[in-house]
């Protein structure tokens, strides 16, 4: 396993988030969710389950490709420390609303996306 | 702000996350439940909650520390496809009870975090 490789992708995924975070941010109602981070947590659940579907399920990808790709640059791409701290800035203000529709949304959609794409990757 | 800067400080975060969750994962009893992320993913909120209140609170640091060790660090530190995926892992086997713990402690203690990193960082 090399420790660069998995720098490098990791170097990747957190560019790619912000980037698309900020171009999510950035159009029209952008900024009344935190839809940047939201979108970026479950695209990245699917294509995690994705790629474990077919490494673990169809074996057409090394294990060393699941590391790289899976904890290196999807493990950066997503993000929990923005999320938990979008969830306490929505529950200061007040907002408790915003605050269990995300927690509730970001859990049960990035489950069914996990789900969805261990489904596809797996082929069953 | 810097992309060169960001890179970097995302690559050190997914290195950092690998490291720590690995040591974590290996110790006894360690495999038993995903204690690794959970440890990244808390301890990744109070530092995001504690460098906020630095920056946004009391000013001491610049906004683009924030940026580089906040969203580039820490968003790759923290991860939110893995938590998912270990989430739904433990639903597929049939171990609800394990889900059910690792999702509300995750996000109860996240919270806490956030806001205990927030206050020592504010000052207040």
């Amino acid at each position: 396993m090399s420790w660069v490789l998995i720098g490098v992708a990791g170097a990747a995924g957190a560019v790619a988030r912000l980037l698309v975070g900020a171009w999510i941010d950035g159009r029209p109602g952008g900024r009344a969710f935190p839809w940047g981070t939201f979108a970026v947590n479950i695209a990245g659940s699917l294509l995690l389950g994705l790629l474990t579907g077919l490494v673990v399920g169809r074996g057409w990808l090394a294990p060393e490709v699941k590391v790289v790709l899976g904890a290196g640059f999807l493990g950066a791409f997503t993000t929990f420390s923005t999320w938990l701290l979008d969830l306490h800035e929505a529950l200061r203000r007040g907002d408790h609303r915003a605050a269990f529709v995300n927690a509730a949304l970001s859990t049960g959609l990035g489950l069914l996306a996990a789900w969805l794409g261990l489904a596809l990757g797996w082929g069953r």
